[in-house]
């Protein structure tokens, strides 16, 4: 299951394009935060998809449109920054899609993009290559590219019977990595520490039996630090 | 030298994004076969794209916006027919760049595309992997899509010297790991914990930077295991 979710869109056509991209390449939701302009006047844009839009959850705050999420995937013009950890990014063509679980494509406001903390909340963050004097892309052309290439992985790889990793470890994964930060961190600018190995092993894992043995893992080192604390 | 060229466009919006993306994939020309709208109107839309559609080069016929080129490649959201030739598509992908050769990217009109007449002067016809219950997209996510894997193929290709991470901080790592799961593991049939661990580690990890940062995590959970058994 793939949702689009669109934090605080500023323009009507970005957001009937972006239905309409939707529909293109058979998105099952779209989940729009705070919309900034009147999506009503997006139907034009929106040609065939206005569908899409008719569907659309409108919500309030961005944790209401990613809770339910196994795997969030924030999106950013801006990427790769030296010693910035949080902003260490895949390509598009890196995204690794997995028909079992809940996916969510992250893209942020026209003008600012995502909040660091929006960034923090997701699991990956995904930069679009594109000339280094002027990489900023337009928000629906940025959506088209994204969802273009996880089609492109969804029907190349149908056949090819990858073996999946279970959304359960992964999220225990990320819990019990946090989990051990918390007991270790003195400050919060440690925090990229936490974001490399969760990230890491996140990327790095192959199944669920090596899923599993990391989350046990995990779990006996936090168990040992909390019992320490005690 | 890769040339955009535009068959009679009949939005503002989407010359205005198509000068946009030219800008953010370095593409060296945009030549506008009879607009059917008013370009001016576009320059909201192209954002610090906006030379590219003043230095634009607007022609009356189709022939006088290839004639010079040596590889014509037309787009259409049509395509493979079963028994018609001319529509037998390549994928976006599949496109051969060579920077010693003048290359036209050529996209029709938003309502009808091209004619059969314009994609018969072309060398290919490229087609836009999509749904099939509705595979035409907007004309500005089409260039998009194009720009973005032509982009990809000229510097992918181009620098694949990836950045390596170096074996110190690797080792360190594996060392760390290994460590920590002496730690807390009860027997020696614990290992595939430590094994599963360490591997998506090495595996996921993507730079120096991060490397160091796992290292900097993995050391201050094994300080703090190991002055708990002290």
């Amino acid at each position: 299951m793939i949702r689009v979710v669109l934090v605080e869109p500023e323009g009507e056509y970005n957001v009937g394009f972006i239905a309409r991209l939707c529909k293109n390449y058979e998105i099952d939701e779209l989940y729009i935060v705070n919309p900034r302009c009147d999506v009503k006047k997006a139907i034009p844009f929106s040609a065939k998809g206005s569908d899409i839009l008719d569907k659309a959850v409108i919500v309030s705050s961005y944790i209401e449109a990613i809770q339910d999420i196994d795997l969030k995937i924030a999106t950013s013009s801006i990427a790769n920054n030296e010693g910035d950890m949080l902003r260490k990014s895949i390509k598009p063509w890196e995204i690794d899609i997995d028909d079992n679980k809940k996916i969510a494509i992250i893209f942020g406001r026209e003008s600012v993009g995502l909040t660091r903390q929006e960034i923090y909340a997701a699991d990956f963050l995904v930069f679009i290559p594109a000339s280094e004097k002027y990489p900023t892309l337009n928000l629906s052309h940025a959506v088209s590219i994204i969802l273009y290439e996880i089609w492109k992985k969804r029907k190349e790889t149908k056949n090819q019977n990858i073996v999946a990793v279970s959304p359960e470890p992964l999220r225990f994964i990320g819990e019990y990595s946090e989990k051990i930060f918390r007991q270790i961190s003195r400050s919060n600018s440690d925090y990229p520490m936490f974001v490399a190995v969760k990230r890491s092993l996140l990327q790095g894992v192959r199944d669920n039996e090596e899923a599993w043995a990391i989350v046990r893992f995990l779990r006996k080192v936090y168990m040992k630090l909390l019992h320490q604390n005690e």
